[in-house]
């Protein structure tokens, strides 16, 4: 508390991110990071940025940025909006497009940051509990609302709703926003970018951070209708003009055209989930059948809080959220087939007792 | 309009930043770019960063970079706050530490964002009238007040106001924040830094964009008690965790460390503009004392947006204003000697109507 803040700052309750330590040596998968570096070509182009052109303004709009994501996803430059992070763009959503006069709805679990965006921009919301599998139903979501939010795959869970299902909301609400936030989508998930075509309320919001291996650079975008896209760039010019430095611009241009590492470093990730789901069931767990560089499980004789700190005392780090109803879960970001294998020896050396 | 949009961002009115022109070869004097390029070390370690470890998220708190900044203006960490550019930086100090029970005081003439971020954060204000000689009189300043802002040197007069005119303000509204506004304080004018220390409602706000060079990195930061620095943490961590990417953070910590980079180009900006002014003044342009990188000028004889388009016309690009008492004023950023010279040059022929 202080006498200097205003009433709208005194309530807020700020997200807090995955631990990033500063120590060396430890096996992190705890803020679903890609566990192999960006495409050659990014770091190339950024070091091509690093000149004295750093004095000039980056171009404010983004132009060639937005014009190789609109390339890559067959739309069109004006349905695309960049930002720093999809934090920032969904930042951005939150205030433009969603109405007060009813609630936003969102599910109890999903991206921790959604509750924290209504309570900063006044938002109403209201959030449907996850069924007893942690999918969402989507009956739910039929009444009047301010818009709808939905992450797909979802945080937390890695769990997914259909194309179809998708559709379907966007028809049910047609004059409301339906925001997918497509933050892991590239793990095996269908994108509902081309509904954004037949649907002018729905809005895509994607990363860099995951399937790019670009978390450092800070860069997300989103796909909708240019109505959509022209109620992003207001708040924007209402806030800051030049969200993404010319490094950030220059790097992401790299990582939208080498599509060829994309596919090779996602493929990768999924086929080390695949090898990790059954090797961590053989071990008890419950796991979610997770669709994301990340997996939700539970040991039914274990604490979760004591796993994880059980790993943290053996240099891993896995995430144990607070969120009611997981709070008996840890969420692992799935590493190198290396980090994976000494996940699963070292959870065995714990539940046995013996280390 | 679209029936997408709240009605908080049907009534906003965006920023408008001055152009960034895409053609090459022009002289670009219209938004306080350097012309010098930043330290050849701001360059070594942004390519440094362009590694691997983009994969990983950056330090959320930036912790290096405010420990470099709280070094460089003897402070603590802890009084040290940074941002995607000095934009955001204000708009979260706007968002989270004026009051809305009376007025946010600033000058009619002054940076043209302060009253975007007003109508964006429903911030009621007022503006007080610079006097004849585009001077601010801080007797004007001393009601009940939201908080209070000044640039200083002011936008786009380039005056300042004395220490003393700003620590008698900071008494004055001691339960109130006064922001300064320094983003171009290094050409010339007396930072007011030393003075948090006695003022605990005073806010210090600095750019890298303007004397480092830098403008195409986005990075800004705030000085002040951890009163405030706390409130503006509250706003950053209720909106995006990580606003400073691994290049900018690594590019900043090299640019506050090599201070004299930082007074070199700084120096040569002030001979250039001490050079520029009377040659000016001797063409019968009528121009302000600045102490930035910048200056305002007039004409008696001719039209601002006349003289803009000649020179445009010409390849020389300058900033002419739609803010009303300047409207036939000119801002000109100052270059380097050969585009002064050149700029003289074109004015002479053009005023001569040789051209």
């Amino acid at each position: 508390m202080s006498r200097f803040w205003n009433k709208r700052v005194h309530d807020l309750h700020p997200y807090v991110p995955g631990e990033q330590p500063k120590v060396a040596d430890l096996i992190k998968l705890n803020t679903n990071e890609s566990p192999y570096g960006p495409s050659p070509k990014v770091l190339e182009a950024i070091r091509s940025a690093a000149s004295d052109d750093l004095r000039l303004y980056p171009d404010p709009t983004a132009t060639e940025l937005r014009h190789a994501i609109a390339e890559r996803f067959n739309v069109s430059t004006e349905n695309v909006f960049v930002g720093n992070g999809s934090d920032e763009v969904l930042a951005h959503a939150f205030r433009a497009l969603f109405h007060d006069d009813a609630p936003l709805l969102f599910s109890d679990i999903t991206y921790g940051f959604y509750p924290v965006y209504c309570e900063l921009f006044g938002q109403p919301f209201q959030q449907f509990p996850l069924n007893e599998r942690f999918e969402i139903d989507i009956e739910d979501y039929k009444g009047p609302c301010g818009g709808i939010v939905i992450a797909n795959p979802n945080a937390n869970t890695g769990l997914t709703l259909s194309l179809d299902q998708i559709a379907h909301l966007a028809r049910q609400h047609a004059d409301r926003t339906v925001l997918i936030d497509e933050a892991y989508v590239d793990f095996g998930a269908d994108s509902a970018i081309e509904l954004t075509k037949k649907h002018d309320n729905l809005l895509i919001v994607q990363t860099l951070s995951k399937s790019y291996a670009l978390a450092g650079l800070r860069v997300g975008f989103a796909i909708g209708s240019p109505e959509l896209i022209e109620g992003l760039n207001r708040v924007k010019d209402s806030f800051n003009s030049y969200p993404l430095s010319r490094p950030a611009q220059a790097g992401a241009i790299a990582a939208i055209k080498d599509k060829e590492w994309l596919d090779k470093i996602t493929a990768r990730v999924i086929q080390t989930r695949e090898t990790l789901i059954p090797a961590l069931r053989q071990l008890g767990f419950d796991v979610l059948p997770s669709r994301s560089n990340f997996i939700l499980v539970h040991h039914p004789e274990h604490q979760a809080g004591e796993l994880a700190k059980a790993l943290r005392e053996r240099s891993i780090i896995v995430r144990h959220l607070s969120t009611p109803r997981i709070q008996n879960w840890l969420r692992i970001t799935i590493g190198t087939d290396e980090a994976c294998k000494r996940l699963i020896d070292t959870l065995q050396s714990i539940l046995s007792g013996k280390s």
